[in-house]
């Protein structure tokens, strides 16, 4: 068996996320799966650095899968995007060591959410936008970015269940910058949990808007109540940017 | 009444084109036509430069309409933007002559067509490129253009039908750009028949991957015969980028 790390892009407008449903052709997951399995003469299972929504997209989402053979891996990259829909690219590809996992071994994630506010909608890009109705103040924003970041539990801030596994994560960095009419929030951690970035977006997105305090993230922080954090914004803004291991 | 002149983008994707037909949400007109009339308290039809088909994009596509009463600009504007699908925007407004109407006025058209080939898709700007599967030569494309730039009868490089009017356009000017993996052919004119720039974009295309010779392109003028022309490229690659009156 030959283990692969491969690097990723989709548009994930169409489909119902990264993992694997019912309906295979719904999911990136599903997508892979199938044409791995025709190359490999045999069912493959491919493992992403973590499973985005339905409708997130990805720049530089990795993934691992083992196949049969130690094929050229020209050739594997190639099939790969031959058969892959317009959506989903395979920008790079790599043989890796057997224990490598995507899931398992990421140690860095970075995300962005762009939000767009302007006269007129982006034509172009909306789909990767969550196009805003109101301009929100950037220091305000900043202020709740400074206290979401560090080593927390973000139970409050997720649409985890009560689970006996871990709510704690680490956020290195949260940079917002403001371009004309694009404003971009950039997340880097050890990891996010379920909508963890969407709640985290709106709840900057809130208190930019003076809809929420900065106490309250203190409160969800305290009581770890989903109640007292901001909106979950929408799917479309959402984008993987980078994982690093 | 009041002419008004707005200069509109779209994402055409998921519409059937500008012109509208029954199910009037379908297209662009039917889109401004509904928010039009709601604005005005009755009718209103807006006359746009030209009918991009289903799939066409525009940057620039110019239309103008009128309205019972003159109204602060910026206030229709922003009346047009706020209810218009995030896919399609007005860029910019002006209050117009009387006897201004942007399809019998329009003196020149620009169009572009782009096309992608590369190792792997262009995911996120897929909807706007038709991706190839063989590189062009890019010397026999430019001969081609050459060949189409100038005044003729473009019937047989056209979808239409048997007619009395004159299907005699004039070409100024076809560019072809290739950067990375992008190659873009822009086509200046003063007027387009049904699905030209798609069959024009389509004989240049099939001169450059050697599956038609420049001759045939002497013959279609000839004989206006539409089988001796190239295919009729996909809609997704064509951009309506400008109207000039």
């Amino acid at each position: 068996m030959q283990n692969y790390k491969i690097l990723i892009r989709y548009d994930g407008t169409h489909y119902s996320g990264w993992q694997k449903q019912k309906n295979t052709l719904d999911t990136i997951q599903g997508r892979f799966e199938r044409i791995l399995s025709q190359l490999n003469g045999g069912d493959v299972e491919i493992s992403g650095s973590g499973r985005t929504d339905a409708g997130v997209h990805a720049i530089g989402q990795v993934a691992n899968f083992k196949l049969h053979k130690k094929l050229d891996k020209k050739y594997v990259f190639d099939y790969l995007n031959k058969y892959l829909p317009d959506d989903i690219a395979v920008t790079d590809i790599d043989y890796a060591d057997d224990r490598f996992h995507a899931r398992l071994n990421a140690k860095r994630k970075t995300y962005v959410y762009r939000m767009w506010i302007g006269e007129y909608s982006n034509v172009f890009e909306h789909r990767f936008l969550y196009t805003l109705r109101q301009l929100p103040d950037i220091e305000k924003m900043k202020t709740a970015a400074n206290l979401l970041t560090g080593r927390h539990d973000f139970f409050g801030f997720s649409s985890v269940k009560k689970t006996k596994k871990s709510t704690v994560r680490e956020i290195y960095k949260i940079v917002i910058k403001k371009n004309e009419n694009e404003i971009k929030i950039i997340f880097e951690g050890n990891g996010f949990l379920y909508n963890m970035v969407r709640i985290l977006a709106g709840t900057i997105y809130d208190c930019g808007i003076g809809k929420m305090t900065c106490d309250s993230i203190k409160t969800v922080f305290e009581t770890g109540q989903r109640e007292y954090a901001g909106e979950t914004l929408p799917p479309c803004g959402l984008t993987l940017l980078k994982v690093e291991y």
